[in-house]
Order: structure tokens, then sequence, then C-alpha cells
């Protein structure tokens, strides 16, 4: 079965986020009020083919902890997406 | 009131996205196999402050198409994480 998987990876609380300052300095430029805590991070959208669910989630895990975020100042969630189809670039 | 939101930002289809290829081209250093399909975008959370919920969200939705994303290579999709309280980092 294929399932199509989200890892969203997020810098830890606590740790220096400097793209979510730099979104942050931009806003009065653009004339933007109200908006604060901005937390930049990563999202990675993937296929996995595996023999059932489970299987599947295994590898999406060692996939985000070994490879898509570092485990000393990121956090990271996994979201499935649902059976893969052309969920390429599609909603959550 | 406070509302807390996620815009998830990824690359159009048919544009290249060389991050997703290196993740790829890293699976097999890893031992893993059976993955496919590997989109890397962003995923910027943060919080609105206005009125009500239809104006938090015509913020959001200025921000991501006027600051967070290129729109000839990318696209987002807004996720409403719920009212803003210590959701920095948390789950989607």
């Amino acid at each position: 079965m294929d399932v199509r998987f989200a890892v969203n990876v997020a810098p830890k609380e606590g740790i220096l986020d400097p793209q979510g300052r730099a979104v942050e300095g931009s806003l009065g430029h653009l004339g933007i009020e109200g908006v604060s805590a901005v937390r930049v991070g990563r999202r990675i959208e993937l296929t996995v083919s595996a023999d059932d669910g489970g299987a599947a989630r295994a590898i999406v895990d060692r996939l985000a902890s070994e490879l898509l975020s570092n485990p000393l100042i990121e956090s990271y969630q996994v979201e499935e997406l649902g059976a893969a189809s052309s969920l390429v670039g599609g909603a959550a």
C-alpha cells in the first residue's frame, strides 16, 4: 500500500529562529499588524510503499528522526495525508 | 481573539525541487526503501490577533501570498491550529 505523509519540522522552543524574526521584522513594511510568535520550519511530503500502515509509519519515523530533522534543535510531527494518488503538492 | 495558524508552502507541481531530490538520494545510504515523491517545502506557524476569525484569516492569507511564498513557483495552504495559547512548536 502507498501512503502519503507530511513531516512537519519546527525549531524547538527556546531555540533561536532567525527566519521567524525576519518575517516579524518585515510585517511593518507590509503594514500588517497583530501577528506574533512566528516560527519557520520545514514541511516534507513523501509517499511510502509498505506492507501495511504500521510499517509505513515506522519508515517515516525513522526518516524524520535520522534525515529530515536535527533532534538537537528541532522537533517533528508526522501527519498522515491518506492513500497516495496525486497528492503531491496537495492539501493536508 | 488570538488564533494560531500554520502556512504550508510547497513547490508547485512541475517545479524543480532540489531538496526533495537530495532527500531521495540519501535514502540508499540509510538503507530505507519504498519512499518516493519527496517534496520539501516550508511550514510557518504564527499567531494572529484580530477582531474575529474572518479578519484573522484575511491577515494570514495576505501574509502567505505576499511574504511567505513566491506565487510563481510555490503554492500555499493555510491550516487553522485553534485558539492560541502555548501552541508554539505544537501539533497540527
